[in-house]
């Protein structure tokens, strides 16, 4: 099943309850599960028989999710857009304009994170002339930024000290730092959120992972954005759904070679010759054989091994 | 009076009626005036024998007009967030984001002028990653931004047949053509507008002097958009508004000399020396010195020279 | 024959059949040679027990080939040069300057293949101020890409329906798909460059390897040029042969470093240290060692450990 | 008469001997005419009183000539283009890269005249990845380019020394000099191509004014190069010929103002409004008004206050 | 006479006294001269009645001064390159590099002034990757910068406030402010460089007029730097002394062809001719007719026309 | 132990002999060690059961040395700060200026090496509007510099020839060679020093690894240089240490997490979870662990592995 949607703004859609009579054995479902959050999905999945495979575990050697990146890619170019329209006054913000204009400083943005979203997100701030600043622990991400950037965007190595004082001057934050498989760290606390300007902006990419910041909690797109200690805070689940054009082509980019590989071979075939979708399989054959899911639902993990022969 | 506001959003602000009683002889008032549109408010000021003095109609003798530049500039910036803010779905677009992602195709944005509006358009466009297309009919400042940008904006000689072609392949038209001291031209005709995809924004800078668009009527900050013909229109008046912090600094840095000029020498001297400050005066000692303020009430145009003796 | 050339201007030389009697036992053949084009030569060198190193099979770990890749780089680089030179009218071409001038819109250029000549081909054509979008089905290819060249050259996922449409609007093709030791895909078919219009510009890099394009036959630099369907199509096999002087320089830079150790330690012990240049043996002590070149003239294979003792 | 052409490669046509049947009183004549080089065109304008205005000697205040600049644009982007080309062992060059590869350098390329035409060539070639050196005696020129390119093109002061030293140096030669209104000065020698490397190419682009090499001599596009001292020459008369299409768009952008306002005002009325097309008219009335036409054919001068009254 | 120099670091050299022997009726001395400096090198040239034209006072209409600029391109050029070597901590500096590495933050430079050599020193301080403001009350020269720049250095309109707060922060102070013919105005003040860190470094390129900081006094190649509050200063008078080489061929690269009509057209037709030129005779035929001069010596000024007949 | 230092200038520091009785077993000693130049160090730190972990072998399975390369790009950037210095006339250079100005040519600069060290000296001699040439052996670190600067620093393939060429027209040679654990290869010879022009600068990157130019000696950062064939030569051991405040930032980057988990869970367990670590152990409970030191000093090798159990 190639990404489909029950709402307008959304590019991936878990089957909801209503949708579980459909499901039978023989079927393959290839989407976003995140079947941790579900223990009713995941029960529906083990008694149909279906064989599930999920975008968000399929997972490179090298410990990458391809199935992940596009999403992550686009949330991070969608943010400084955001970013632009909150500080208008009429959003709550504090009236600057991203780039300024000549003889008129531009914002300050803040980027936590050098990965796929927080790169994005520094490379269009950038674009639309902010100053702007990206941290992260990873010296080689960083490197590969400034190299490109050529000092356009000034990197840091990511510490306590660094945040807090970044934090405080900026008039943009955009967090983006993510653990795979990991609720994501709470580095940006509210003390330091309290210590930025009244109309200063944060948008909390990873809040699909549980967000980054503290005061971070999930909106939606209908209703994005909530106030605290006077910073508009955008922290919406799904950010690529508001452009459901671009993110649907995006993701059957990634997903579709998979698909049709599955629907040449079958899928059992499939996952013998490639480890890397082997990983996206949770349920099969009425068996759990993703070990976070056996966890979170405490339930019997069996190795997809012992169901597909021949695994690799 | 240096740009004050009575309402939030507002960066320039006209004397509204219920203001009229502190105006008195002697008062010096430069600001942005817009008389030809107000007889209420010519006629106070006339009675109330202020010196008027409109940022406006203060021009150099290139013709260009400084006063009102730095406002393109934050205007011409500005459209190209609010068109992808506005491509999202949830408010009517099509769904796209501007700079599109690796492997999935960015958004068309087309500028119909070249001058300091549309230039920092198509510059900040081109910086979100956007596919841009600026015309105009004037060729030496197409070839600069040829110069400066190196070919990653096209530039196009403005016709009819260019417009409706590139029109109807737009994601996003930024209208910034305008003739000073006149109504800007319709040259987007409501059939152009038909020819653009659902989904489609249409953002029209020049609305202050009556929009370039066909389709255009003024909005506000706080109801800034609606749909014609499946497209959605953007069409504030003042946008500068929106971002007042920056309006602020970037409108006192070009209208502070003036000021301190005035403050020093008083008016009279200040014109006699400075025959671009010299065309700002609309309204002085009872009489109406600006042609165009004159023509549009019906009243009496008095050379500023028979009032301000030694004009050069 | 690919790459050859009997006088001054040849980077690479096969043997030709007048020149095998100078081949003896003890000989080390250290050139390009695609021995399964050719029983002759093959014959010739297993007869004469010369060891036949071919630079197009030495082969890296992750499958990338050292002694082709500078080739490829030329080839792609000159793409764009031959492209602008055939749009001018005398050569058959549309009469398009590949970046137009201010004012007027620029040839539209489209790649296919991200790889080390398409990237190089796209690179160039946006220096020349192009329009530019390039197509592979790797996506992180079209990544790098994107972020080098930050929006500047347009890159989209390969798919039969994107060909069609973007070949279509194309002013310039240049094909550079491969795969490696195999006939290249003709994923152009002549539909695609039926839909052009008269007077665009066909290139297909791919031609050693066949072709990327249906319409493809391989020509000369002295005859480089047929049309099809109106579509002038220059397809010279051995492109970098145009530009010896370049070429020479770019092949030795690869290929000293090997000439030198196998001189200093001779070849067998050379081969025990570097798995890569194994690869590269052909024909050894009068036993083929190539699977590929033992397939395609029925011969028998020896594996190369069989003849040097302690290959790794 | 909106530009035409009698042979598939001009985009500007003088009229020919069997045109001039067709000339007739009342006529009004608008293209490049060139007439200082043909008494016999001259003749027959005067003759049958064709009103005859001159693309070539339209000129503004500041000296430049608005209706030669796109062409000039167009030569310019030409240049690196067909050097790439003539470059190619093929074509008697240097077996060269423009852009050179990683590891091996790239050509020099040595442009004269950092007008209209020398600055774009130097654009594009650097676009190409050549090394480039553009001289001039004109300091604010060098500026501008070095200000647009930072330090990408370097940038000389012309002179003897320093052409002599370059020139011996390049690859490519371009030469682009030229005073408006005059024959181009000689200003490479014999000497110092004969000093350049055999398969090095010089292109002149300014052969249209007698050229700026002692070495050139006009070709055409059918026959475009011929070779001194072992250099390949090319001096294409009239080269935006080449690329009609592209030319044809460029001209027009320019002329097309013009003609409309002609077709609106009458001749007669146009140039009493701009001093600028009144320089164009070389012919009117039965009498030349343009001094360097009737001091080639020893016509004599009217001028044209005296046949239209009331000019500026 | 060409630029000589006494000593081996000058480039420009007024006459010394033990010279003034040499100095004679007839001879044209054409150099800086800086008469309203030195009365005693005034009165020789009066007496020996030598034609004396100073580079410094010849001067375009627009008021550009031709031939002061290369040296004020070289100063702001050369600036950023001292400051990155005061910066080391052996030369009294705060151990910071310009440029900062990856993960760590660059210096920042403060820039005040956008003129000739304010906007050089910006550009190359930013292309020594330092972040990078420039300020200054000419809001045409920063959009020029900005335009150019495209955000990468930061252009704030230059007021006290602004310089206090940014001064403060700044690792390198570059001042550059100049008036014309007058003594710098000393916009940076002891206190403002008081605020700064200890170790930071403060450049005074404007120390030739005087200097436009408080704590400023002239120093020299030999002794360059002292520091005061903590902050080392560099402000060393002719700073283009120290690349002699790079200097002469810029200065003569705008005198010599000066020199050149001179010596053709001997100086009365050369100034006849040029208004430019004429504005830099200072004193001719034993009359001195540059008011500057006559006014800083109590000398009687004759206006140049009333000697050479004929000035335009 | 984190970077300390006994002196101002240096940011890396191996404990001095009058240090060695603060030296006791159950310590940790994490720094820059270099023990093989040292018996006597290391001789101490055996006596006393030191576990002495160096920075300079902490190695990465790829070969990095990741504590190294920040003092790299440190040192790379630098050099053509130094550069610019050295070649002011004062200093002994040819009064060349880095960038040139419009019109006059900017210093060449040859770079040998383009590791990190190398390819960071490119690049800011680029943005300091040199022009650059770097050579290495390594094609693929050759490309990315082209991919990256896009022609902007010619890249050419290092052989002996192209040495003696390149170094000959050289105003400024940075020589940033070196194999890692040995000594640095003498490219450069005193006879390429020779054809180098008077007051050229050559500047010795790799002396800490005893150089890489023929005529290098190491100099100090209180007397950096010397003059060889008259060229001016600096050899700064660990020049990082004249920037301080950068270095200790970029290198507490590195080292701090190796730190902070030694401190949180001992160096044995760190070891046993390293293995990037356990090659940093050079001394441990008595024993040399590392086969240089112990090869150096005569001294026996101990494995690692008998020391700490269940290393991987």
């Amino acid at each position: 099943m190639l990404p489909s949607s029950s709402g307008e703004t959304s590019v991936n859609a878990v089957p909801v309850a209503s949708e579980f009579e459909h499901l039978r054995e023989g079927q393959i479902l290839f989407t976003y599960l995140h079947l941790a959050a579900s223990a009713e999905l995941t029960q529906a999945l083990v008694e149909r028989k279906v064989a599930a495979v999920a975008y968000e575990t399929v997972q490179l050697p090298d410990g990458r999710l391809p199935l992940l990146a596009p999403m992550s890619e686009i949330a991070g170019r969608m943010a400084p857009h955001v970013a632009a329209h909150l500080l208008e006054k009429e959003y709550g913000g504090r009236g600057i304009l991203m780039g300024g204009v000549s003889g008129v400083r531009p914002a300050k943005v803040f980027v936590l994170g050098a990965g796929m979203a927080g790169s994005n997100a520094a490379w269009i701030a950038a674009g639309m002339e902010a100053e702007v600043i990206v941290v992260d622990t990873n010296l080689d991400r960083l490197r590969f930024i400034d190299q490109i950037h050529k000092g356009r965007i000034i990197t840091l190595m990511s510490d306590r000290l660094t945040l807090e004082q970044r934090v405080r001057e900026a008039d943009v934050v955009i967090g983006s730092v993510l653990v795979p498989g990991a609720r994501a760290p709470k580095l940006i606390t509210q003390e330091m959120i309290r210590s930025m300007r009244a109309g200063a902006v944060a948008i909390d990419i990873a809040i699909d992972q549980g967000g980054c910041m503290e005061t971070s909690r999930m909106t939606t797109h209908s209703d994005p954005t909530y106030v605290v200690d006077g910073v508009v805070h955008y922290c919406v689940g799904n950010m690529p759904g508001a452009v459901p054009n671009t993110s649907t082509y995006a993701l059957t980019n990634v997903t579709l070679p998979y698909a049709l590989r599955i629907a040449a071979n079958g899928l059992e075939d499939s996952v013998r010759d490639d480890a890397t979708l082997a990983l996206g399989v949770n349920v099969i054959a009425g068996e759990v054989t993703n070990p976070g899911v056996a966890e979170a639902h405490g339930m019997t993990l069996t190795p997809l091994s012992a169901i597909v022969a021949g695994l690799s």
